[in-house]
């Protein structure tokens, strides 16, 4: 399933994207002045080839697990934690609740790797790889059976919501611990040294960060992940959220549907998926600087620059929630401005 | 009227910063993790002292003018696009009505300064100063008289957004030319020398710019404005959008409302009003870092950071639709998020 995925994932058409840069110096404003909203809806125009790229219909994956390697103490908050934000989740109160109600984007909760059993919920998406990664400073944190299967919920999930209309998906995660595994994920992919490339996360301080420093190191070295394979990469230090995240974002790609990653958890999963097919970037956003170490290499790694910059380091989706809105904008102002001919409006001296 | 405006302006109560700092710390999320959002939030908190600042109404004024210094070649478009924009503005054709349209902002088009005659409009609020400010070069842009009522003009356009329950004002302007004269504010202003605050504005070449310079050179030196004196900068090589910009930045800070300042003309006008009253700054957001290269200088001049970086250089108030946007959903985050203890999280390990 996720090789013909990857066979379904085309290059955005670049005839599309030049006959949305043409329509925007129609439209009543100086060319280029809207700055990155004109390259954005020219993205979006190519992706979904129409030049009326207007969003209806937006959902965020928040994916949540758990991880073992906060056995190792590299995390501010107890392991309970990522149970307990999945109930505040389903009942609307974490920032990603808010956000999604502010930016009107759906919100659906997947249980990918939870070390906790949760009864029925309308927005809550039932499907665990396993009670958790393992302790990746000890082996690997899951079989590469799990990563498989992790990245083929995340293509289901990506077809669902085009099954559902969903015009355009961020990726979102929850998991006490998932930043030590998307810094080693990061080490890994760049090759940049771990010390430069793991931070604070949830807010540890020096000795919880010379832990973290440490663990991703010897999950390295135990493991010795291949930087070439997403799926060892993906098996050996990284999560189910994360695969689940990546499958999402190929799935997306496969789907014509822009694909919106938020932080550092989540754009190591788009990372990923860019290492399984290059393409998937023509489809994909990065949402925000994160605060968090790694982030900037993993940017760099990926080469689209974010659009936001807040100093925010949640994770949840909320970045995410916040750029959809301004990708929307983007959108709207090609299909709705006037152009200078309708509008009667001088253009410039020739 | 301006002199008991800026008697009304009082500090923001450092206790309710710190009371909405405080209420951050129980919300469902590492401490600081919303980054610039927890900073917006806590700040209009204190600006409307209370925990739960919700903004429900908002409006932008966008104010036009003409300037006489187009005719020194300065823009790349003719002085009629002015009249004709603020047209466009009141079909809804622009880049401002679609974004305000997404964003829910109200729209109130003034014309200040238009040299032109316009009928009654529903959005059109009818406040000309002038036909136009003259032609810098030669002599001061508008009279002293004309500058005071330009502002006493904006002041009282804050006073009547407050008394219809209006909770954020933007300031967002048209008027080909006008890059000129904030550029000529911003050298007057910081000292810094007029090729390093003189852009390209809506996108002149080369020969225009250095025409554009050698504008604001002259403007200066015939001029000689006071730099500690809003009032002579503001006659002198400003214009009618500026002044009532000014006096909307005023008015909002001494009806303890949020204003947000658009891109490199909207700051230039913020720079005066902060000129006159330093303590406006309190209540002011500078929307976004625009393309224009005098705006680094007047946002250092100001000392706010602005809060997107979006490449835009369009004015009209876009850049603070999208800002207001930003700052409302900061608020709902301080209204709407659970605590930890309402959730049933666990806290960090203290």
């Amino acid at each position: 399933m996720i090789e013909e995925t990857i066979q379904n994932i085309s290059p955005i058409d670049n005839a599309w994207l030049e006959r949305a840069a043409e329509r925007q110096t129609q439209l009543t404003k100086p060319p280029g002045s809207l700055g990155a909203l004109e390259e954005i809806a020219n993205r979006l125009a190519a992706i979904r080839r129409t030049l009326r790229p207007e969003v209806f219909r937006q959902r965020i994956y928040v994916v949540a697990a758990d991880h073992g390697v906060v056995a190792e103490g590299v995390s501010a908050y107890p392991r309970e934690v990522t149970a307990q934000m999945v109930y505040n989740f389903l009942r609307g109160g974490a920032a990603i609740n808010v956000l999604a109600r502010d930016c009107g984007v759906e919100v659906k909760v997947v249980d990918a790797g939870v070390d906790a059993d949760f009864g029925d919920a309308p927005d809550l998406i039932r499907a665990k790889v396993a009670r958790g990664a393992a302790n990746f400073t000890r082996g690997p944190a899951m079989t590469r059976e799990q990563a498989v299967r992790s990245v083929t919920i995340g293509v289901g999930l990506a077809r669902s919501a085009a099954a559902d209309g969903v015009e355009m998906i961020g990726i979102g995660e929850m998991g006490i611990g998932n930043t030590t595994s998307a810094s080693a994920i990061t080490a890994a992919l760049t090759g940049i040294a771990p010390e430069a490339v793991t931070g604070y996360g949830t807010g540890i301080d020096e000795a919880g960060w010379r832990r973290k420093v440490s663990a991703v190191k010897r999950g390295l070295e135990i493991n010795k992940p291949d930087r070439n394979d997403s799926l060892d990469l993906l098996a050996k230090v990284g999560g189910a959220e994360i695969g689940v995240m990546t499958g999402i974002t190929l799935g997306a790609a496969a789907e014509s549907i822009p694909v919106v990653a938020d932080g550092f958890i989540s754009t190591s999963a788009a990372a990923l998926a860019c290492l399984f097919c290059p393409t998937a970037r023509d489809y994909l956003f990065i949402a925000h600087r994160s605060q968090e170490a790694g982030h900037d290499a993993l940017i760099e790694f990926i080469g689209r620059q974010p659009l936001l910059d807040m100093q925010m380091r949640l994770g949840e989706g909320t970045g995410a929630a916040l750029a959809m809105r301004l990708i929307g904008s983007a959108a709207r102002l090609l299909c709705e401005m006037a152009t200078f001919a309708e509008a009667g409006v001088s253009d410039r001296d020739k």
